[in-house]
């Protein structure tokens, strides 16, 4: 069992823009039967892990619930439930909430979704074992950071998928 | 011919601390003999192109001068010139100063060493062909900007050497 951050970034390190749009992310030929892809990532995943603005993103980018595992969504605020969703809201640090994050996911893996931030905290408390980054080929100058940390990684894997450079790292 | 921007990166897109430190890349492990390493693509450089910060750091790094190409400084300040350096200060911009680079190269390619911004310039006047980076296995959290603009670029080449993920892009 293993907590994993996974995410796409541009190039110069941001996950998003700004305004949290990823359109430039889209653009992009990405192939999911392809190395490091998602489903086959997804499928070990046992309970998910966001920060308020992603979880809000996945609102608004419409259409039904896709996760059938429990979703953690660290906010102080009060957000809204997809019908259908086990979403859970956590207000206490990463390391208390660990243990509860941890069990819920059955003995399988743990993904943070996002923010890079909420990805940093897992770190600071001992709890992330790996990072996945899928590089698009665009620079965006500006945007929400990939991990506003200083860490040491390890390089565990490189792969092409189509217009990606997909990297995986364990955290020292 | 061709205007190439290759440079280390972290993982979160910074060439360097805030205060122009590369501390974090020595640390890291690469082959010289190695893919997209540095050797092999000096031997198609007919001149450099850098900024002041850049510079700085290389006569602040010590040892003889490296460089037999003509080396071309975009700066408004005075700099000394170690000996026997062809060193070119200049304070026009980048379109304006760049067919006299160009030509300084004698047939051969022109290595943008850094930093971003002056990268991104030479892609602003449509003078920037190739970006090539090499991620080291760490983050940073902040420093110098890879490249601070958005550009989509075309992915052309990747690698694993030792601890880095080497890229080359075309730019659009």
């Amino acid at each position: 069992m293993a907590t994993h951050f996974y995410t796409a970034s541009s190039l110069d390190g941001f996950i998003a823009t700004s305004d949290h749009s990823l359109e430039w992310l889209f653009q992009q030929d990405f192939d999911m039967e392809g190395p490091m892809a998602y489903p086959a990532f997804a499928e070990g995943i046992g309970a998910l892990v966001m920060g308020s603005s992603t979880y809000e993103w996945l609102l608004r980018s419409g259409g039904p619930w896709a996760y059938a595992q429990p979703t953690w969504v660290f906010t102080h605020r009060q957000l809204s439930v997809p019908e259908g969703a086990d979403v859970r809201f956590v207000r206490d640090d990463v390391g208390n909430a660990f243990p509860e994050i941890d069990a819920s996911a059955n003995g399988r893996d743990v993904w943070v979704v996002g923010g890079g931030d909420l990805a940093g905290q897992f770190a600071d408390a001992g709890h992330l074992d790996e990072v996945w980054v899928q590089y698009a080929p665009v620079t965006l100058g500006s945007g929400q950071p990939l991990f506003p940390r200083e860490q040491q990684l390890e390089l565990v894997d490189v792969a092409r998928n189509r217009d990606f450079v997909c990297a995986r790292y364990r955290v020292g």
